[in-house]
């Protein structure tokens, strides 16, 4: 696997998408820079946070992502002359040169990253990323990171959500590049879906780009290019150990059909199979021996496709090959996985052929968290499921609304007010810490001001509301983590943090999930998770809302 | 502007994303192809219709968009070495060195695509492609087809929609880069947003790549990052002609705001207006005093951001500039909005600017069809919108189900049954045409076989139901139009049709839907556009249909 880790060198790579430039951003980032130049504010040191309002699809938790594409960008943020260019044309004439000598020279040397750690587990109103530098450069990379991040996390937090529905046994397949927003829609897909908890996808590229491990069978097309086992020419298969040779391999699949259909667990339960589709099952199986897969569900699962396959399996057992498995693309899933499954148990039995019983199930077809909870419900004898459109669009809620907020400018903090509270950004450059209790888990995020003490072990630590007077809670952690950590140092002389393999930082999301309560989790109402602000922060933010709350009057 | 048509020269350039390769495509066309090619089947002669099921979002009709993309890739389509190497190792080790030498020499020379023209109205079952060539070849093309129309064809429509309610005249910017769907969900977005009708964006790298006008002002949080007036070092601001210059625009502004606050018609509307607003606006003009667009609501709109906005642009007139328009992002847009025109209505009245009150007023906010739809309905003052998530990520039906049948091979028609009718393919290699009425209006498109005469102007036809034996109606078209025209010929001789400009390709689209009937097009209830299928083709299908489906016995 060619997993081009970003810590195979010191220097970074540039980003998966070689669409991903530092024009990929608002025309206004650049207007807004341009009249920060001409104030000469451009250079003003600015923080800015980015983080979420709400987690999506109606759950309490949500999987950041995106983190290394973002600092992949900023390592090898410059402009070419050609873009300058093109900026140049894009703005007013009246535009001074001096700008775009300015842009010619800009780079992320200044500018620091903190960020909490790519796969882990973040929640509301928490920045997910600090951007500190020059404020005409941070605005520039606001729209680049919030289209990194949102999708991202979006796509993980989803994948994740499946996985809860449909456990930790299941096989995972994200089979979605056809249906999703776009060519790098269905690649960004791929790599979010795998680091939310899938174990697969169909989608090559990503398998070349991610390491991510590869799935397919053959589709309907595929079944229906055949018209009859008479048109195979080449009927001969080896056996697996190489010690003999079946000269007609056609022959010995159609004997076995003729056992099933004549035997006396099966009798009556199918009559003539879909003869295009035996020729398909037994090409598919020449192919591939050791690896025979096939879709059952292109004329009718339980009277040809499920016999047909196992006439082929079988076949394949004779000469020492194991088949694969089936998928079913259609129908009620419930039922026919059950209906298959006592099939291939019947023939195990009757046969004798140890382990046909447990032949895997595969179901695909518009599948997404409410499917696989009805099927739960129902029983079913899924072993793995392969989800397209719902995950990799994020069907049931297609976008995350991170924002990214101006919270200090030259040392001084900034707050956003809006009529709506839960749109009032919290100011100041902040650090954010997740406090543990007894059972390890998490009880409460605390954002403080840069300069308080850190929470400590053991101590009591008044954890409140960020809006609401009257909520507020005395927590005494066992644990503290801090959560944002520095992942672009610029010049602060702090190490950079680890971009670590795509497989480690699904690791790490698989690991945070387990270590949630499982009240946070449930699909179905499940309790929100607590943030807060310290005491002193709180006081701080109300003091600075009255400030610039305009003042009325009251007619 | 850098559009680089295709037809610059005869050579097409690959797809706009270089992430589009051949190996963007699911494993399992991968796995086929290799059971083809072991079969000896792999240069069997194909046909596959791409075409969609169900209108989104409600409608009655669908954009098509995604074409060139499409031409791109296949006229570009050849393996590397290094994409060989990789599909190599992700198939079984089992699979012959020949296959790679196969896959080596592929290319599209003598695949053959007949297709919709890009921008054009389409409907479901009738194909919006139809693709021809060695089996394996066309199997590999299916994902990265269905990707690339999918997606580009869903927020066409959805744009489209989006011009229906808001109405010709007003202006529609794309906004939604920062909430796509990974980078070019954004870019894909602004050039299939731009091409449904809509007319500028925001995104920078969209405008280089495909020539859309951009469009952009300033955040809030440009706003929020100047305290006050005071920090403005250069004051100064010559005339738009020259002839003088004023030395301090910031006393201008503020003795334009005393002017203002105290007029006869706009006492007591507001009182301390805020500082850190006006300075941002006060900078913002002198950076673009010929472009001056104000973000009027990160305090409050109408007791700061609109009295300060005027100041500004009052001052910026005595100086022969005037001013572009404000921006609108929260709260009450329609009441905000009349309330904004009175203010500048009564500003001309009072200081006797003409023009003042037909200011530029842009709205922005979480827009889409239903809020735009009550905006019209509550009345309101807005010239242009702008839109991001719900338009970009299609948020309320965030995919199209394009799907990819094989309809003949080897010259015999396929058909895909299902014991849902909906989605039964419709067999043979087809010709496809619309046939339109009296007034212009296309009355219904029809699907015959290939080698059946074409329905003919003043002809009587009858035109079939594809599935439903009581639904046929005749029709005597005034025109006749073919709708699947060749755009890449392989080995034909036919001429490759051209591949326009997108600005072209929006005018089709803008002309179309203006051609549609307008029961068709209404947002609630439309009236569905009929497609249908010759007699002969129907007998066709459903001889087929009974000759494939499995005789089963009655209990």
């Amino acid at each position: 696997m060619e997993a081009n880790g970003p810590n195979a060198s010191k220097v970074l790579d540039g980003p998966t998408n070689p669409m991903v430039t530092p024009l990929l951003t608002d025309l206004y980032q650049f207007t807004m820079a341009y009249a920060y130049w001409k104030a000469g504010k451009h250079n003003e040191q600015a923080v800015f946070d980015l983080y979420f309002r709400k987690n999506p699809f109606g759950g309490e938790y949500t999987v950041f992502a995106g983190l290394e594409e973002c600092i992949r960008l900023i390592a090898n943020f410059r402009f070419t002359e050609d873009e300058i260019a093109f900026v140049r044309q894009s703005l007013p004439s009246s535009c001074e040169d001096g700008f775009y000598d300015y842009l010619r020279g800009i780079n992320c040397s200044d500018v620091e990253v903190y960020a909490a750690s790519e796969g882990s587990v973040v929640f509301p109103k928490v920045p997910l990323m600090r951007v500190e530098g020059p404020v005409a450069v941070v605005q520039l990379l606001e729209t680049p990171f919030l289209n990194l991040i949102n999708y991202a996390s979006l796509v993980a937090t989803n994948a994740a959500r499946h996985r809860f529905v449909a456990g930790k046994s299941k096989l995972l397949l994200e089979f979605g590049l056809r249906r999703a927003q776009g060519p790098d829609g269905g690649v960004g897909a791929s790599k979010y879906c795998y680091l939310g908890g899938f174990d697969a996808t169909s989608n090559v590229a990503a398998g070349k780009l991610f390491g991510i491990p590869l799935r397919g069978t053959h589709s309907h097309a595929f079944v229906s290019s055949f018209m009859s086992p008479d048109e195979i020419v080449d009927k001969s298969l080896r056996s697996k150990d190489g010690s003999t040779t079946c000269e007609d391999f056609v022959n010995l699949a159609q004997t076995w059909l003729n056992k099933i259909k004549w035997s006396t667990s099966l009798h009556g339960l199918f009559g003539e199979t879909n003869q295009s589709e035996l020729a398909a099952f037994i090409s598919y199986a020449l192919a591939f021996p050791n690896d025979f897969l096939a879709l059952v569900d292109t004329y009718d699962v339980m009277r040809s496709g499920i016999p047909n396959f196992c006439a082929v399996a079988l076949g394949l057992n004779d000469l020492g090959y194991k088949a694969g498995g089936i998928r079913l693309d259609s129908g009620d899933l419930a039922y026919l996985s059950l209906e298959s499954r006592k099939f291939f148990l019947a023939i195990e039995k009757e046969f004798e052929v140890s382990g046909f019983g447990k032949m895997s199930i595969t179901a695909s077809n518009d599948l997404n968290e409410e499917t696989l909870d009805a099927l739960n419900k129902q029983g079913h004898e899924v072993d793995a499921f392969g989800i397209g459109t719902n995950v990799v669009t994020c069907y049931s809620q297609a976008a995350l609304g991170c924002v990214f907020k101006l919270v200090e400018i030259n040392n001084q903090p900034r707050i956003k007010l809006s009529e709506d509270v839960s749109k009032v950004s919290i100011p100041c450059k902040k650090r954010c810490f997740r406090l543990f209790g007894k059972e390890g888990y998490g009880l409460v995020d605390i954002m403080t001001g840069e300069n308080e003490p850190p929470p400590k072990v053991g101590e009591r630590i008044l954890c409140r509301h960020p809006f609401s007077e009257s909520k507020r809670a005395y927590v005494v952690p066992q644990r503290v983590e801090e959560l944002l950590k520095c992942y672009w140092p610029g010049n602060s002389g702090l190490k950079r943090g680890d971009l670590p393999p795509l497989k480690e930082i699904r690791q790490r999301c698989i690991n945070q999930l387990e270590q949630m309560r499982s009240d946070h989790m449930r699909r179905l109402n499940p309790t929100p998770y607590k943030v807060s602000v310290s005491a002193k922060l709180y006081d701080f933010i109300h003091f600075l809302w009255l400030n610039e709350a305009p003042v009325g009057e009251l007619e």
